[in-house]
């Protein structure tokens, strides 16, 4: 028995795609540089943020003379954040590139993410190393790590490091946040004098680094098939044994677009989504009447089970709720001696007593369970773990007692018998979807190409990818473009605006649409697993919210 | 969008592969006897509780002029118990057997398992339903349901319900308990006189309805597959953000073939086995201490991560815990007044109070959140749910005061940030794998010429099944010959007796050749989702439990 499975190695012998302008000799790839750009909003404020990279003008790659010279040169790359399937392959593609271009150019990969940058842990990556990773998932060939590079030590630290090893540009891949920090090192780096070039990816599987010029976050495409899959299952398993009620979480803290795609690919009986609940502030109660509409719905017709999709970050997103937690983090930590003294069995009761009225009794109609996950399960700083929430648990107990009251009240006749589910490790490092493989290369592939021309401070771009990969657009998109000022942490800050779920767009507007009689009919659809070979409709298709947010 | 995904469409356009031998005209494959044959054990006994249908004769199925006469036929298809993948193609094969014989001839599926025998709910199958679930995984097509066939009011009203159709046979498709049962019937229904013959399928995911004649149940190919799948993307993800140890619970609770073949094809740290428990009566501190090893050895390379599987039911077959179980559910019984009228919080020590000082001393070592699952969720009989204990919590947590011990005598250093995971109903529904749909359908198929050839009492057979679908050997084995005498409920009972994992066995074998080393190194393996095209190495192979089991 190896180690190598059978699906691994058929992977190492799949070529990416690529856009058909860039499947020819680099010389032969020009950039062809448009007018000065602005950033999304607060122009004033990000250009005085931004003096020396603001405003540049967006680059496409087309057929043409290149003007670049193909020196060596000798680039770092680091992977930062959650793992999201294709991260190899974005390497793969600026490996290939910048050996293509002159075989004399290196390649350093930081370990661990950018802490890899500061405590100068890499390693070259050879054709040895990077043939052991092509088209597999995870982010294993150099791992990851979450270490925000923020302050100007920091940033010393970097460009002293770089500057030992000669590094010629450095490629970021990460989310927003990553994005976000690698603009502010491109102008430091500037600022410094430095030559060094950063160039950023977008890595997500949340989907939530979107905008007009980066049509999707690489990874979110197989995390949500990956997903998809099981909810089909289990969708299956439903119809077939009909007697459970499956409550699934997915993960997506900030953003709901994993739970939206999952909900288009598999058309379950409830679906939240966090933006839904918080521009309509609703209330848990409403959330919970939500599902129990369903539930009681179906079970007039005899079907006492379904579906329900939980993003991962929905107790955030309901008003109250969020109050709730915020008291609770600002209390704990102004009574911790105090809290510390009550025995445990008392501590909800003690908890109860020293919140808000109103916040009081959300917190008195919260099950037991989820009372003590509230209190005890705090981070290092004292605050609630949102993420160690079982919101799958919370709805599906509160539905149960909403039930108990119609049922006595001669309004509902059903059994009600819920399972709880949550996924999101099960789908961050799948091996990407034939998609995300021809997306992260070309993503890696245009890295390269932009740093061979000379730019920093840009973030690589795909564009038109609801058409075949060849006719995909490549090019960069100056990262500035995307930012406005939000408040972090009680200051303003620049940033890369989060794309959460717009109410107004194509695909919540579809599910808006269908979603009541999903929640009454037996209308599930079950995508079964990722394939990676067949007939194309099956193995070459991107996300349903890519299609209709690019349909006319 | 559709309801019918790319891939059940295109899995519509799928052939399975039938044994060469039955791939021509129904005509052309004559049933080949052998001599007769005796039960696995307990002959006298079974003899005398069968002696309608005991010691018939093997059969197997071979190109020859058959001497069956193909007159039109009715015959009744129930699906038993838990969900497995296929469970639609053998319908499949059933139905294009009968309609191929002769067109004239009618299958009807009774609805949600065997209480469709007995309220006769049934529906007709016709081309264009077929069509609908050809090579789909789900019961959904007819449903399933767990009522057992055992008493004789229960076998008059199927023979009544059987004689109002008209039926000529009738194949039930399940597992150990539901072949019994079949077995039963089809004696019940030779001493009422009645010519409706029986045959069986062998169903279940778990795998452990398999001995010398049956190689494999179908479903648990692709059951395994998909834990696999999911195992091998948290191993990865595991392997990139080297923080968490994942304890991943899998389904089975009497048998640990998945948890096995799962930690085959993907090479996990720790798998426990709950046979080898048993076997060597291990006490759950026993169960820590290893888990606790792997994590320790791996903490001294840096490595505060790994993978752990547990088979869903091994809390049972800890001598210990199970003995816990039964005084608990015993004291609640005769209690139950008492403990009813006791305060929440202070029932774990009235339980503790109540219990003989070895139980007490068992109760008192689990986490507190498990005191209160062993009391709090029992089901209507007011017994423990074993399937609702949540062992992989259990497990982590103790592994954890394990390690806080460890590190306060400095013999660990490490972190451990554990994550609990429960992976069952995500598989029982995926679409099969084309061995399991290739396989199922010949199953149905052989279930119709057993039929034909008028056996009843038998069970549908295909081996050699490491070989090319083509070289299968199909036939029928006498469901008397996998029977021997079990205590069940306090009487002696004939039942197929379970394959539980054998120890000496070589899949198991193999297993425990390699495991320190997968204890301590990564060695991890990641086989990806299944693939229903592409290479024949990464699409056509089955379980390596089997390779292994039909190795010389």
């Amino acid at each position: 028995m190896k180690s190598i499975t059978a699906l691994q190695k058929a992977r190492y012998a799949y070529l990416p795609k690529l856009p058909s302008a860039l499947m020819q000799d680099v010389k032969n790839v020009v950039a062809v540089k448009g007018s000065a750009t602005e950033s999304f909003a607060d122009q004033q404020a990000i250009k005085q943020l931004f003096p020396h990279t603001y405003g540049q003008p967006i680059v496409s790659f087309e057929s043409g003379a290149s003007s670049a010279t193909f020196n060596p040169i000798k680039v770092g790359v680091i992977l930062s954040g959650g793992q999201a399937p294709g991260g190899h392959n974005v390497i793969a593609g600026l490996y290939d590139g910048l050996k293509k271009a002159n075989p004399q150019s290196q390649l350093f990969g930081f370990l661990g993410g950018p802490s890899g940058l500061l405590e100068a842990k890499y390693l070259e990556v050879t054709d040895s190393l990077m043939d052991e990773y092509r088209n597999t998932g995870g982010f294993d060939m150099i791992q990851s790590g979450r270490t925000k590079l923020e302050s100007s030590e920091q940033f010393d630290l970097v460009l002293e490091n770089a500057q030992k090893l000669s590094l010629d540009a450095l490629v970021v891949i990460g989310g927003d946040d990553s994005n976000t920090n690698g603009a502010v090192l491109a102008e430091y780096f500037k600022a410094k004098n430095s030559s060094i070039q950063v160039i950023g990816c977008p890595k997500t599987i949340d989907g939530d680094l979107k905008n007009q010029f980066i049509e999707t976050s690489f990874g979110f495409d197989t995390a949500a098939k990956t997903y998809s899959e099981l909810i089909g299952n289990i969708a299956r398993d439903a119809m077939s044994a009909r007697k459970y009620w499956h409550f699934i979480k997915l993960m997506g803290r900030s953003a709901s677009h994993i739970a939206l795609e999952c909900a288009l690919q598999t058309r379950p009986n409830v679906t939240l989504i966090s933006e839904e609940v918080e521009a309509k502030q609703m209330t848990l109660a409403d959330v919970v009447q939500e599902i129990a509409h369903s539930v009681m719905k179906r079970a007039e017709k005899g079907w006492n089970f379904g579906i329900v999709l939980i993003p991962e970050g929905l107790v955030e997103f309901i008003p109250e709720i969020k109050a709730l937690i915020a008291k609770l983090n600002d209390m704990m930590s102004e009574k911790a001696d105090e809290f510390g003294a009550i025995e445990l069995e008392k501590q909800p009761e003690w908890v109860h007593a020293q919140l808000d009225a109103k916040s009081a009794e959300v917190y008195a109609s919260l099950p037991r369970d989820i009372q003590f996950q509230l209190i005890l399960d705090r981070d290092p700083h004292g605050n609630v773990q949102v993420s160690l929430i079982e919101t799958e648990k919370l709805l599906s107990k509160m539905v149960a007692s909403y039930l108990e009251k119609a049922k006595a009240e001669g309004k509902y006749k059903g059994k009600f018998a819920p399972l709880g589910h949550f996924f999101g490790y099960e789908g961050r490092c799948a091996f990407p979807s034939n998609f995300d493989a021809d997306y992260c290369y070309s993503l890696g592939y245009t890295s390269f190409l932009l740093i061979a021309n000379g730019m920093t401070g840009y973030i690589s771009s795909l564009r038109e990818l609801q058409r075949p990969a060849s006719e995909w657009v490549a090019g960069g998109i100056p990262l500035t473009m995307m930012m406005n000022m939000e408040r972090r942490h009680g200051e303003m800050k620049p940033v890369i605006r989060k794309a959460l779920v717009e109410l107004n767009g194509k695909p919540f507007q579809y599910f808006a649409h269908v979603r009541e009689k999903w929640a009454v009919e037996n209308d599930f659809a079950y995508p079964g697993a990722i394939q990676y070979y067949g007939p194309t409709e099956v193995c070459d298709q991107t996300s349903i919210t890519l299609g209709l947010e690019k349909s006319k």
